[in-house]
């Protein structure tokens, strides 16, 4: 226990960098047993933007990377976002110099974070992320930490609020992706330049730092199957509804015979999985040990106060002092991850394919995948109002993705078959 | 990062310290980066006891307070369970000797964890107990570390699994009380002397540690209110049910003008809300905080496999050498916690009342709320077969506790009123 007063040096001013200076100017002592937090630094891109508090306490520097590396500061925090560029220079400045470095940028941990937690570990200094995933939902913390002695089994999440409340918002509202897009844009829940998040790759992002953590592997961002929720249709959402599932943007990553295969594909969750009632921006982790079992976690994904707080408790463990590898172990001894095919997966699937209502056309669609050895679990027909032609839905039960792909496209030449068929998985958990 | 040899000494081996010799002898490297943790000596009540595994690899001793106290122990690992007696002495001992303390004992925190820790600080060593609260869900991590900078607002939760079991099984079978504690002993989801789960007295003891976690009291097991649920009847769980709620063992703690209110008490949760799909034996914990706001964990809450894993993160913890203080602040900053008179609070309340079905009961009974300012939120008059007379339900709004429980005493006079009426809390959560 100390009275050492903590130099931050903090890089980056927008939403969560304006959420750390309140907090901390609201309680210095957050983590009174080890001393104080206290501010001295900043760097954003404008010094004369207007700000909800005033900066002028603290020495200003206009390059994020001399702010890095200044004598004065003890711990620098990285909130400029990116994942090259002045962000990771300043990064590596900072872990150079000897300093502590606290980030909430996960496209810099997704992609580079093994580079770094080489050098962190080689000047025994701790690269801290809790704000990169979920906020201040301490997954990171979790995994890290409370699950150290457990072997993970799988990791399966909703990782990105805003493609979240667009399906949300698709199912509530009766609305296509379009127009829950822009309800999304019109409430703040998304940007103008949407593709981060609707694409996947943001939970791309997240999921494969969690993996990282979970498998012991080098986070490999490159590596992960992505597919984001552009693709979703209104029809789907309603008729996965009928076979008691709901569709969620899910990132996943399992331990699958020697390497993990990570994913973040709109899937279909049942509707008594915890994961399945996570609605609007939240954000939700459902993991899988062999020891604790299911473990669930719940909360707001991002936001200036959540991210803020993720940050202040790596404050908190910086100033705490612990050692422990960036990752699940050493960065020497991280286990290489490689894209694995996604056609070797295993997996149950919805198929839904609009059809002519005429005779014959059931049989042909369920001779197709009995053929080809995919049995059926739920089969429904359904008239919908305003489309062309009829849909038919159905799930599998367990077979190879490579399979299901070509069960697709032979539906596709059943001539009473009128749009390409839709594939989507079930989510294995 | 070192190759240090940790050396646990562990007092206890029922089904925890089994699980967690077993973690350790299954992967002695959980911690890879700050060395290996070694179990070199044990004890227990009986040495000759048949077990799993064999103890004969271990130095052992009859005494755990001598054990707690050996030079060739680097922390002590408390697993005997009780809140005074050989536990609480061998705590004291390996803290006064300078030793880390692990332990899983929920009554020794929630009862003594004050003058521990004052001890534990003086030493300058950690007293750990993430085990005692949720078993491998990881409950103390999350408020001690990943909230710190956060003020939190209340918590509540579900942390009795035997509780639970029962309740869930109650609703699920159609049983009463007798009936679900009977298939719960059946199972082995409750002791063959259940009073400590089904009194609502382990669930305090729980929610004690927490609440002095999350608000700087000291721990005050003493000051909680606390109602179990052997009168918790199948046509409450079922009227509930009918008016959107279920009926769950809510261990709760709030901050209430300049104090914290600790209760335990079987509590209407509303269908919707995540703490009501927490069934059988989870345990799941709701957190409601300034900055981060709305917070679920939800996991398994006993059994070798999750308790052992939450010591193993605590020894994890250990070995990275981090210091902070045992409570959310140092044990001589922690505010005294004075039990609050429960009737100085406000809540909504169910009440049922069996009635007479006769001509004006309904007047006079919503005339008897209306008299004390009582405002009904909800109303249901249902006849229910096999029963004496009929029943009438009820939601209040907000009100004072001491009002209801003079609305309740009031309606037992009226005539028509068969039993002394039903008074249930709803959760404010």
């Amino acid at each position: 226990m100390s009275g050492r007063i903590w130099r931050l040096g903090v890089a980056g001013l927008g939403t969560v960098g304006g959420g750390l200076l309140e907090l901390i100017s609201d309680r210095p002592d957050f983590a009174p047993a080890a001393g104080h937090a206290q501010v001295v630094a900043v760097s954003a891109r404008s010094r004369s933007r207007p700000r909800k508090a005033s900066i002028d306490a603290y020495a200003w520097f206009d390059d994020p990377v001399a702010l890095a590396g200044s004598p004065d500061i003890d711990v620098f925090i990285e909130l400029i976002g990116g994942s090259d560029g002045p962000a990771k220079a300043a990064v590596e400045r900072a872990l150079q110099a000897g300093k502590p470095v606290i980030t909430a940028n996960k496209a810099l941990i997704a992609e580079h974070g093994a580079e770094l937690a080489v050098i962190a570990e080689a000047k025994g200094v701790p690269l801290l992320f809790e704000a990169a995933v979920m906020g201040g939902t301490p997954a990171v913390k979790m995994i890290r930490e409370a699950l150290v002695g457990d072997h993970i089994r799988s990791i399966a999440g909703i990782l990105n609020g805003t493609s979240n409340f667009i399906l949300s918002e698709m199912e509530a509202g009766g609305r296509e992706f379009a127009a829950g897009l822009a309800e999304a844009q019109r409430l703040g829940f998304a940007e103008s330049d949407p593709t981060m998040d609707i694409g996947g790759f943001d939970a791309a992002h997240k999921i494969s730092i969690l993996a990282a953590l979970a498998f012991g592997t080098a986070p490999a961002y490159g590596a992960a199957i992505v597919e984001g929720i552009e693709r979703v249709d209104l029809l789907d959402i309603r008729l996965a509804r009928d076979l008691g599932y709901r569709i969620k943007l899910i990132a996943a990553a399992a331990w699958n015979s020697g390497a993990p295969i990570v994913t973040v594909r709109p899937s279909l969750v049942p509707l008594a999985h915890p994961l399945a009632s996570a609605d609007g921006a939240l954000n939700a982790l459902f993991i899988q040990t062999q020891r604790v079992g299911r473990i669930l976690l719940q909360g707001p994904g991002a936001g200036a106060g959540p991210t803020a707080t993720a940050v202040a408790a790596d404050v908190a463990d910086v100033m705490a002092g612990a050692v422990r590898p960036v990752f699940q172990r050493p960065a020497a001894d991280l286990l290489p991850f490689e894209r694995i095919d996604p056609a070797l997966g295993v997996g149950k699937a919805y198929i839904r394919v609009m059809v002519r209502d005429q005779p014959g056309v059931i049989a042909a669609v369920s001779e197709t995948l009995a053929e080809y050895g995919v049995s059926i679990d739920s089969f429904l027909q359904k008239s919908v109002e305003d489309a062309e032609g009829v849909p038919i839905v159905l799930t599998t039960h367990q077979a190879p993705q490579a399979t299901l792909h070509r069960v697709v496209e032979r539906l596709s030449g059943i001539s009473a078959v009128i749009d390409p068929p839709h594939l989507l998985p079930i989510a294995q958990i």
